[in-house]
């Protein structure tokens, strides 16, 4: 067998991995062997790649980078369900041996972070690096669907938005920029905290910012039915309002509840950063309305050619 | 939004799957709502991902091929273990519009073909068509792992090996050659009834036959700490020895019992093919003889560069 081949790579790659609870087998099987969460409890299932050249630029960030993006992504679609994120598999193609180690350190540290840890995978030359992180998430109450959202609820949104673009901005422009903004785009959070309280406190609606707010809740409206109207967004330091708006890969979550007093109290006894009012939900269906003006649905849509 | 572009292709994707059961919510939210199965049985997680230019030849099989390999490959990973598929998800890259329509045609079929709904999802550009699939499976009891074959075990495999491998030889003769071996090859078959009937006959260890039988037996001798006697290996019609040693893609699947009698009637009374006999677990962890000859654990292993 070659050296620097597949199965060498996976028993590097277990040996940086935290070992399975009693009762379960991770890595090195054909399938790894969880025990199955209460059956109360509703299962969340996900995934989402991450693909040099598209979604990120490896001239600009690390494999190790990559790596994290690729299941903070997927946290993150758990998270918009007001899920807690449990356990994950990752496919990587395309990765040399160097890379792959890189790519491992990354998705172990985001998995420890998250406590979702990376229980199997699939390691395929290819030409380009893809890293395809599929999510298993644990809903203690309803899962809260897109399209949840009635005309009257209140929108609100869990953070700042915008940095993650300005980050890439400024990298761009200097690949050894540094700072905030550079941390959003290199390592970004996950609302796991902030998506449960939501749910809890009643969000009828919720999703992540990962095409871009314009984009993400023009999805929620039209899963949902209804309008929306902003009266302003809030914008991370050191990013334009066009980046709050399009930029994408913040991963903050966007949230309908009808009593905006519960969740922001829901999130103060839970320690977490108050949520911002960003406007509410209006009957007509057509409405994308900020500040009185139309506003696109942009935001980073694939096409697919 | 672009014309053609992500939205667009999940909408079409999503309108020939079956719709979800009371209760789960598939595509088309940020995560695939499911209901957890009974608390008793073992989930199973799994991931595996399909290149183009490495395990598919796309001027010699269809992007429906890949799609349907794909996912079986997955769903051999689910049986392998003696679990049956339940759930999957699929992250698509670099795939053309009409190229994503064949892909979802073939993963829905294979979906419908193993009874493994493909749930949810990502689609996203780049250079190199890759169809990464992560799958849920369950197992009723303890799940048979490539680690516990004894000295002493009988192994058996589930059916004639190497047609694959024939078939991609005839394809690379003749793009329009047909018959058994190139079925074989395009629209491989998973052993899930087998897995079950091998698992509850009391195998000890199993693997499906993905990238070979010497190397995929060779980790399986590995992982359970035992050497392997083989007296002969069924070679499928058109196949070679060779191909059926190191061909891989046959997903037929090897185990390890103590007791073949019951294997063989648990077998026959589920109304399956007879698995046959291959040879004996032993106590040197280094055997690795076929009639009394070494042979090499070969077979498709990914160099990562």
């Amino acid at each position: 067998m070659p050296a620097g081949g597949e199965l060498a790579a996976l028993e590097r790659l277990a040996a940086i991995l935290p070992p399975p609870p009693p009762g379960e087998t991770w890595i090195g099987d054909d399938a790894a062997v969880l025990v199955a969460p209460p059956a109360a409890a509703a299962l969340l299932f996900a995934s989402d790649a991450v693909v040099a050249g598209v979604h990120v630029d490896l001239d600009l960030m690390s494999c190790a980078d990559a790596g994290w993006k690729a299941l903070v992504a997927n946290v993150s679609d758990v998270a918009a369900m007001g899920g807690r994120p449990w356990r994950c598999v990752a496919a990587v193609t395309g990765a040399s041996a160097a890379q792959l180690e890189q790519i491992g350190a990354g998705l172990a540290a985001a998995a420890e972070r998250f406590a979702c840890p990376l229980v199997g995978g699939d390691l395929a030359g290819g030409a380009q690096l893809v890293v395809s992180v599929a999510i298993l998430g644990v809903a203690a109450g309803r899962p809260v669907l897109r399209s949840g959202a009635r005309a009257g609820d209140t929108l609100l949104v869990t953070g700042p938005l915008g940095a993650s673009a300005a980050g890439l901005r400024e990298l761009k422009a200097d690949r050894r920029a540094g700072g905030s903004t550079v941390e959003a785009h290199r390592r970004p959070l996950a609302r796991v905290e902030e998506g449960i309280a939501a749910a809890e406190a009643g969000a009828t609606a919720m999703i992540d910012v990962s095409d871009g707010l314009g984009l993400d809740l023009h999805r929620m409206a039209v899963a949902s039915g209804v309008g929306v109207e902003l009266d302003s967004v809030p914008v991370a330091a050191g990013a334009s309002l066009d980046e709050a708006l399009a930029g994408g890969e913040d991963y903050e979550l966007v949230f309908a509840v009808p009593v905006p007093p519960a969740v922001i109290r829901r999130f103060a006894s839970a320690g977490l950063r108050a949520p911002v009012v960003i406007g509410r939900c209006v009957e007509n269906p057509a409405a994308r309305l900020l500040g009185g003006s139309p506003f696109e649905p942009r935001g980073f849509e694939h096409t697919l050619g």
